[in-house]
């Protein structure tokens, strides 16, 4: 007797022999080849389509010719007939063996496939969503055999599904008769990471979605994915609510402190945002807001703490107790999300009290420790959080850079909004400069900038702003490198000019003119020390003098040019081609969570394995707080930023060490 | 050097050596001795207390001398100032080994003590609580170490109590900052099944109470429990509110399928009620209802699908699917009840759609497994539910017998309250009856008996009234074998009169006639011979032509003189010492849950392990049902009961054949 045919799966490799006539999908299963199926092999959903690889012989010792394949059947006919199938695409579960067979699995047929991410350097997310749909056939009840239809459900999934011991919510045992009836014993189950039944509807069905939410004390943003595929079908965001009790986080935190029970308030108000954005989210793509069965979280210790219905007033003051730090895994009820009843919420765990679940977002997203280069990782907001390291070891912190980077504290400060000056350069030679805004590609000297600026005029400067503003006018020579700006300078140009005991540079000089004040530059000061003072700090832990990579995530490091804040020392050197936006890496790490519950775990064992470095009580800090204070401009100090940009000489009278020493004694530490 | 001391304990017979200045109770816990602690050994809870064994030396060979016990210490001291501690008692957390002892562990100081029920045969409960309180110190926050609030928490939860991998309710997470800094770092928590961490107060806290709750289609009653003691507390019952919706069950189930929608309504007034139970439970206990920690619930299949909120619409019909059968453990919350946030809620499995947990809780309560004898559970409704078996074998049906057993259908009946007719006796030779009633000791010949009975009358008769009423009248001859009341009496005896067509008896002469009539005793025939036809069939099932015990379950069973129950032929012959009252093994059965884990496992595996036999389509039942519908009194059927009572001389024109095949064409099926 011949042997069986030999079947072999790319890209796996995995093969076995099977009988004649066995279907393709089930000779997958067997050998653990990773096919999709929702329908269970009944030619419903699409899912395990597969192609055959012929003039495979060389590669695999076998011959896989069209007619070893069993010619194409009315199931699969009857399936494209309601859906497009690619030429020469196969249902594996259609498909039955007939002779020797190469078999490709192509991509979107894999159930853990990859989601490629755009920026070439990011990782991709692997796809293997916590929730999975399955369509199941359900033996009907009979009087000899009283079991149950929730036990007859559960013997089906275990039988077609291999899912044994599952739990099922109350809710749907709740719906479960009417489903089965409805669907004539035919239904489609939601099951929760392969142990909870969350929802049933009645015959077949092919999405689940999930929602992504970054809920940042500024804006909350949420991205709609389908699940299986990942696809991210609605991407929405708006306004945090919570901004009527507060501008900032500390501004909230005293409000409840001065007004107890207020936190109810400020949690029904972020709640109800989300639901909000979830219903627009799921109207853009055209499901109802209760079709959403999964849900993950990232945020700042405040905002995760009020979402959770936690008072955050513990957070207020040292030692800034968290509540709770772990991952967790709640329904969405319980955080009075009206999503599915069955949906469950994800949220991403916290690494201390000022570096949240969206530090370990942003960790997720960007895996510095699969690595042996050193990474900084930054975002920047109220406080900047920091996480230095590699392979071997992570380490961070949180630096009280205050909200000047926002644009707050700063005379002519605003948010990056249209009118804003975001980008500025200044000849060193007349002292002359022009700015672009947001909203206007022109630069202010081109014809027609007034026309283009009109409807927003030039409004203030943003925090990406103020940056070039200051290393311009280092560069320019009129910021000194202890960040006095030169009185002298106002004889050679009127844009320098008194203010007060001190002075202050014109920037722009519309209907509004636009100043640096030396107060201004005193703001900017402190907040680059602190957060140069806190990688410095981590630098120390790690024992290293460089870093390999620095990545700035949040919309301030999108919008930043990392020249500029390398002249002005925000940064350690680097070189800045490796120094870029991360984007919004901590909604980006809430998403790779939606999508991969692996990641849930990977990112619970990574953030545990963080050693926290709390800046408040490090010693080195305060000292490293004060060297930063000095725009820094030695070439020895900053090689890489020396070959692109031309520092200014040193002049004898500010030598670094007397300055410091100065400076130590003058400069009071921002207040935590 | 000299050996360590020599510990060892009874019951147990544990023994270990440990060095002198041992705790007792650290020495038990290395031991495995099972001793109770919530302080965790700090003197404050009392819970450890045992005694020293002296004069032990020739059963232990060693001496255990009171010098051997280090002196009793201000620890205990203080404890005995607070609460009283007996002669001889020590708390074994303080006391320490100076030298070789024998340590008695009292019953009160054992986490797994047995709980010893009234009625002498029945199962004593073990007591395991799937909820137990710890109390605990944790680590206060610090700035260098970052952990937070609910991690310190479990660390100290997992060194003290080797309670690992807790998770935590989200209430929780949302009092713990609070409670924590309210206790001064000192909590007691409540931890769910060694799993969940379900509740957190400040402080020290010992006492944990749960509610077991019997759901009945007339009457709710409820247990409210210390769960570590297993004392009843409070015990309270009321009226089912769901009767405004239906009499019985199928009224119910026919009310909701003319009002579709309605069943929510009845599911809020299970639930109401439940909450006014436990409320007024509480009151009586002096606690707080949010204080209840854990509840259990049985019931018929009904009453258990609509506390759940389930339509029970296809219970109403065959092939009466159940949703759900298997135990659930849910939140109380989600069961609409206003308990602690961090309750519990168990409810029990069910067997068949019309053998439903409350039958589990009989199942639970009874143990029929736990031995060789060949045991018969009944519990009466309008369905009689039956559990035949032994350790090798169960076997369950329902047979439907209709209301007549509860005074419906029954021309007098009524419900069993006081003025009802419960006990019957007529002589045989004047054919005079005398009656007892509810609510009065006297005999309606006595003395005295009008003027007793003046507040109530004499207002109709109950269920077991019936029984006594045929099964009297069938000893006096009034009654044929055929259930023909005999008009030929009418000559002897006023009492006999006809009445229509047949014959009815007078049984009491008063303000109200109570008579028994020919459809009177119809009925009851129908209601027993489907119940002895239901024995019948599970004895054919299980091979058997006798049974050694029958047990009643519920009020029925309670109030029935099982002699003349069996006179009827309602139950098999059995000795009549071996027929008893289980009381409310239903309630008894839901009250073990509640107080035994171990419990609600074993009852899930033994409800599995019950065969189930569908009366409607067994096609013997229906002739054993034709069989069942006279009235035996062969001594050869019924030798045990031959021995107690006179039973009439089998006249020649009643021969046994003959009346069985009249009766199967004439006697209708009651409708299931």
């Amino acid at each position: 007797m011949p042997p069986d045919p030999l079947i072999v799966f790319t890209p796996s490799g995995r093969r076995g022999r099977f009988p004649p006539g066995t279907p393709v999908l089930r000779a997958a299963r067997e050998l653990g080849v990773d096919i999709d199926s929702v329908c269970g092999g009944r030619g419903i959903c699409g899912r395990c389509q597969v192609a055959l690889s012929e003039g495979e012989f060389a590669k695999h010792g076998i011959a896989s010719l069209d007619e070893h394949l069993s010619p194409f059947s009315e199931v699969e006919a009857a399936y494209a007939r309601r859906k497009p199938l690619a030429s020469g695409r196969r249902l594996s579960c259609a498909a039955r063996m007939l002779g020797d067979l190469v078999i490709d699995v192509p991509p979107e047929s894999q159930v853990h496939r990859q989601l490629v991410r755009k920026p070439v350097e990011a990782v991709a997310i692997e796809l293997d969503p916590a929730v999975r749909l399955h369509y199941v056939e359900v033996r009907e009840p009979e009087l000899a055999a009283p079991a149950s239809d929730l036990r007859r459900l559960l013997e089906a999934l275990e039988a077609e599904w291999q899912l044994a011991g599952l739990t099922c919510d109350l809710h749907v045992m709740q719906t479960l008769q009417e489903s089965l009836r409805k669907g004539g014993w035919k239904v489609t189950v939601a099951v929760h990471d392969e142990c909870e039944l969350v929802a049933i509807w009645p015959g077949f069905r092919d999405k689940a979605y999930g929602v992504a939410v970054d809920v940042g004390s500024t804006t909350i943003a949420a991205h709609l994915c389908e699940l299986a595929s990942g696809e991210v079908v609605a991407a929405v965001g708006m306004m945090n609510p919570q901004i009527r009790f507060g501008e900032d986080l500390m501004s909230r935190v005293s409000y409840i402190m001065m007004h107890p029970g207020s936190e109810a308030e400020l949690t029904a108000a972020v709640r109800g945002a989300i639901n909000d954005l979830a219903a627009q989210a799921a109207r853009e793509a055209g499901i109802d807001r209760a079709d959403i069965l999964e849900a993950s979280f990232v945020g700042n210790p405040i905002m995760q703490h009020l979402l959770l219905g936690i008072n955050p007033v513990e957070l207020g003051g040292a030692p800034f107790a968290l509540a709770c730090d772990g991952a967790l895994t709640l329904r969405a009820a319980e955080l009075g999300l009206a999503f599915h009843p069955g949906a469950r919420a994800f949220v991403l765990p916290s690494i201390a009290g000022h570096v949240g679940a969206d530090a370990a977002g942003v960790l997720l997203a960007e895996r510095p420790d699969l690595s042996d280069e050193i990474t900084v990782l930054v975002d920047v907001g109220t406080n900047a959080e920091i996480i230095l390291g590699n392979r071997a070891r992570l380490i961070a912190c949180s630096s009280p850079t205050g909200p000047a980077f926002e644009g707050a504290q700063i005379s002519c400060g605003q948010r990056a909004a249209p009118g804003a000056i975001e980008r500025v350069r200044i000849d060193p030679a007349t002292l002359e400069p022009r700015v672009k805004v947001i909203g206007c590609e022109l630069w202010s000297d081109d014809a027609g900038f007034a026309a283009a600026t009109r409807a927003t005029g030039v409004s203030g400067i943003c925090g990406s702003g103020i940056i070039e503003a200051l290393a311009e006018m280092f560069l320019a020579g009129i910021l000194r490198k202890d960040g006095v700006i030169d009185g002298g300078l106002a004889a050679r140009s009127p844009r320098v000019h008194a203010d007060g005991p001190t002075f202050a540079y014109l920037l722009y000089d519309g209907a509004r003119a636009v100043r640096i004040t030396q107060n201004d530059v005193r703001a900017i000061q402190l907040a680059k020390a602190a957060l140069h003072a806190g990688i410095r700090l981590l630098m120390d832990r790690m024992g290293t003098a460089h870093v390999d990579r620095i990545r700035l995530a949040g919309a301030f490091g999108s919008h930043i040019d990392v020249k500029y804040a390398t002249v002005l020392g925000m940064l350690p050197d680097c070189d800045l081609a490796r120094v870029s936006s991360a984007g919004n890496a901590a909604g980006t790490g809430a998403r790779i969570a939606l999508l991969d519950r692996r990641a849930r775990g990977e990112i619970e064992r990574l953030v545990r394995g963080v050693e926290k470095v709390e800046t408040a009580v490090a010693p080195r800090f305060q000292e490293h707080f004060v060297d930063a204070m000095a725009i820094p401009h030695s070439h020895a100090a900053y090689p890489h930023l020396a070959r692109v940009v031309k520092l200014p000489e040193a002049r004898p009278q500010e030598a670094n060490g007397r300055r410091s020493r100065s400076a130590r004694r003058r400069t009071a530490l921002p207040a935590k």
